[in-house]
């Protein structure tokens, strides 16, 4: 299942694989799509949309509604 | 020997830990003191200047002359 976030604060390739390692430490089979200049970050995982978007912010990114 | 470079493309706390280990790998008892905003990087080392600089641009930074 496809989930899209909105995430504000990634800056550049680290944050990239920040962002993903935070998501894939919840669900190590998750798929993590990342287009940085749009701030998008899609995740392909059965995880809760809640949860991924915790791991994210506890990343220390901001991640929209 | 405090030795002063400006470095392009630091735009996150990832980064200034990426600079640092960087130098660090080169001199492990070098100090880095990072100023992000004003693309300032200060080395304490013994290392000759040249080095350092490939160090950083090796990351993937650019290291003005």
């Amino acid at each position: 299942m496809n989930q899209i976030f909105q995430v504000q604060g990634m800056t550049c390739g680290h944050c990239e694989r920040a962002v993903t390692q935070a998501v894939q430490s919840l669900d190590p089979a998750a798929l993590v799509k990342i287009d940085r200049t749009a701030g998008q970050v899609e995740v392909e995982s059965g995880q809760p949309r809640e949860a991924i978007a915790q791991a994210i912010a506890e990343e220390g990114y901001t991640v929209a509604a």
